[in-house]
């Protein structure tokens, strides 16, 4: 079968690899129909991730399954279905807890060795460990490229809104409009935000935030601290999203919060940075940090997205073939794109 | 000043009565422009409520402030209020939980002796003590026939919500569509449910659920169990909430309820029942009863009404003057009207 | 090997049966040293479970694993275990939500075909499937008739307390004094309750809990409600536990409750009953029903039995020989035992 | 009378002041009996607080009410009462949530201008406004120097610990053991923690918190990451308190905290720092962080005070004149004493 697979920092390729075949009762083979091409491939794709060449990457996916374990009850051989980007294996301290992306034995799809060896969804089979966990069935009437977020844009958005705790009349700031970025405006609009304000600098970005419900603020331009306060009787807000991941979007979320709110930090971290703690402190900020609970949140977000009060479409900007996989990587790295389909 | 106040069971006057004045330093006096007749005004009506006649009835109301005692902070003379149907000391061993509407020192407004003593809204104005808890200035755009449903029925649709916990992606069911059913059918919306079922008998009410995104199921007609089933993989909803208080209610939001699910009951109960402890107690379910804490959820009621999410105004089925209470009353109480509003 | 097995009601026999053997990568089989006698097995008992004459019963057991299946990692050949009463399959709606006595495929030991035809730990060999959920390695130090209160009464004891939301600084009251009533004192005492009072009608029972740190209250010859009333200020309690499972507990627990407090009802019910939902209303009690989360609560129940924090071994009253079954349950349908554990 | 007042940086002094009089209906006054001096005095001692000359400083403080408005409820001329460090208006936007540490209108006693401009409690009265929130009854049996510890240090230690959600099982640890640290072991063995791990670098605060049940690691000379690790299976805790309010000590926090736990930040902090922000995110951490919510746990502090699960004594080092202030800040700054109480 043809793979999407790492060379070296800056290229990726197809390549033909053998297909894959279940090992255990809870394994599953995906025929994939659809795969799509996240900011974390891009830390892939410039090498800062550790992966062998020669890897398959990629972790989003929609297909139908064609082979599958004793005990695969989520779904049946000849079931479209999808599937979270990661891993859990439901028994250890952290998934008795329901701590699904904490799970001391997750497997990153896509990810190399050091996330668990795991072949990569860019392809067109992948096999699926625990598959009762990480595989549901596609709701009818979803599209492949509305299914795929399921499993990772949209549960991420999905968690950084309910993970913050906001109740229907909250207030809610998103930093950052990226696919996570505009996923978490949806998300706090369908969780009831009485008013979401979204803070970029890309006006297409803006745009189809405000097309999403929400209240466009440039970041730039205008004063998002300003514009919050005016919205907020200079409180505020109850949920800000740290949807980047930089030291100065972390910054503005702590500024924007309302004493005693919550900051919800879905942007990746990976260093030490400064932090002015003496306004989380004062202000009595909660910080909920890390990766989403994807496994945990996959049946909310599908419900949401199968009623239709969750539709991540507007966010496909490309549609592509997977044996065009190379220009799409360039695409993305040119940042022309928020998301990009791979079709079978 | 014109009011309307309990004679006899069945009857409602228009009397004159002095003018209220504010006594305590956190006392306002509102002149009442829209008050509203509740559900729980035809108990009063029919004499189930033990009330001097003469008494001033009604707690529904909007106005504007035409006196305020020097700690009210939370409007001003000339503000357009509304307020809850009941007031709070704020400092008793409730308040400090923020549990307003047992407070030990609860005041309801036009419910006699029992109930605290305090004279009723549905008159030319109204003293409201403790108003920097109960009274709230109206948002921009509403009118008044929508902003009196946040002091009460919306507040109590709220309540039913998101005091059962109920999370975006959840499913629910309301039996029961009267004009608190209704509110806890745009609750769910807006709160996230994915889907609502609404259950009732009335062809017009089934209409207006359906129109507000709920899944109307005709109680007889239809097999509401079945339809809960079909909605929910045969597993029932996560929250089912009885808004109606008779017995029949609750043991059908218990039998349509998942699963460690929650049964929310607004629905008022007084008396003995028969309950069917041993589906309760298999399906360990949670139950979460009495009346909304409407002064907790003000804020937030409000804030989805400014912005929109929140809209009442389609159960207003009719508008009289002040002085058409009497009429107002007897078609209320042949059942002919969701919601009247009486304006001066 | 040998086993307790139900022959007809109010008589089990001990009987020779076949060895279990793992079938599945996730069985495991333990060498039962020591089972407990319940107050479950006693309605097996007086035949009011449906079982087949010949199935072996008992679901409480501490021993030693002496079999397992490849995945099995929660412990090893030669560990002291103890175990669960019943199993979770771990990836079903309930089990992802962390629900695990509500699994979708949940098997209880030693209850009988409706219940998942799992036979009984009273044995010297127990089948132990999804072994990673249900079994647990015995922190050092613990006798065995401590340990096995952790996958049965303990837990129970624990989650009335817990599941609850009771939070230090707390009052309760536990209704009923049996093995889980007591358990429930111990738990509320280890959970922070700055009173806890214990209500029953047998003196020894009474006695227990004063030695466990609670005010005892004899139901009859003292007045529960006055007692209570006294020790909050005439508020009630903020958690109210009935260990029984008759309406008369409940209707105590709803009455000593203060408004808007928690019942927590895990006594066991299944049938209609009559309960004043008047009362519940008016105060805006919560109900929360239903069997323990045992599989949840394990390792928290068995840090604290590791710390010494929770110590059930005054709750034991009778050490007994496995064979000598028969003449146990004879002595536990007398009521004269409090916890009788049989020893290999 | 006689009040402990600022003088320059490094000086109090006692001097005559008028004796207060209660202006608004909900003030009291109160003769004080006992004040504390707190680590937050030092700040004011060493000029960084802004604070006029003259004015009278404290905040912790045990006495018998003198004065009462019409409105004051939670105690009675004659009353023995202690109080929280600062008031709360009970209805702002905050004081409606019970976040009453965030009340729009706080006042800090003794903490000048910037604070509210609110006299001090080292004086022999002082002024207590909205007083039915911060004022309470001492319970009967509970020394002065017990007492004073319930609205500051010991209420904070039990926010560190409950705030932080710690539930019976969970373990603990605990970075700093000044007043504030050693009071959050104990909320966190009243609490329930199953091991509860003490770190600082001091012989005799290490010692009391071994008596107080804790395991104690010397912060230097042990290795506290080590430590933890043995103590949870490699884990790390489930709650990991910041006492100390400095980079190296969040730092610990943040390393030892298992992920998915919470790290509670209780250690003041006013300024920028470098945070491993890497760490916190890929170990999916919650941050708590502010001051503690007071008045929110005062009766629950009290409740485990007056039956004894509470007891502060262990930490009062010296009891001194009230006149002996100067002398008593002097001993203070050389951190020679852990708790210095000043009585009239």
């Amino acid at each position: 079968m043809l793979a999407v697979t790492f060379q070296e920092p800056g290229r990726v390729a197809l390549e033909e690899r053998p297909e894959p075949e279940p090992l255990a009762p809870d394994d599953a083979v995906v025929r994939v129909e659809s795969a799509g091409i996240c900011g974390s491939d891009l830390h892939i794709y410039h090498g800062r991730v550790p992966i062998a060449p020669g890897f398959t990457i990629g972790h989003e996916y929609v297909g139908t399954v064609i082979a599958a374990g004793d005990e695969v009850t989520s779904a049946s051989v000849g079931d479209r279905v999808l599937g979270a980007f990661h891993t859990a294996c439901g028994t250890c301290f952290f998934c008795r807890r329901g701590v699904y992306q904490k799970c001391d034995d997750t497997r990153v799809f896509g990810h190399g060795a050091t996330l668990g060896s795991l072949q990569g969804t860019q392809a067109e089979q992948a096999l699926v460990p625990h598959a009762n966990l990480t595989l549901r069935r596609v709701p009818d009437g979803l599209s492949d490229g509305s299914a795929l977020f399921a499993g990772d844009a949209m549960a991420t958005g999905y968690h950084a809104v309910v993970g913050a705790g906001l109740e229907a009349g909250d207030t809610c700031a998103v930093v950052g409009l990226g696919p996570v970025g505009l996923c978490a405006v949806m998300a706090a609009r369908v969780a009831g935000a009485a008013r979401v304000l979204a803070i970029d600098t890309v006006a297409e970005r803006l745009d189809t935030a405000r097309s999403l419900g929400a209240e466009p603020v440039h970041a730039t331009e205008e004063d998002p601290r300003a514009a919050v306060k005016a919205a907020t009787e200079g409180r505020g807000v109850d949920v800000a999203i740290d949807a980047v991941g930089v030291p100065s979007a972390l910054d503005l979320a702590c500024r924007i919060a309302r004493k005693a709110g919550t900051v919800s930090v879905v942007g990746v971290y990976a260093e030490r940075i400064e932090l002015h703690m003496g306004i989380v402190w004062i202000k009595a900020l909660k910080l909920v940090t890390g990766h989403a609970n994807v496994i945990g949140h996959l049946d909310s977000v599908l419900a949401l997205m199968a009623s239709g009060r969750l539709d991540p479409t507007p966010l496909v900007t490309h549609q592509m073939r997977l044996d065009e996989a190379p220009e799409a990587y360039a695409i993305y790295d040119r940042r022309e794109a928020l998301k990009i389909v791979l079709s079978a």
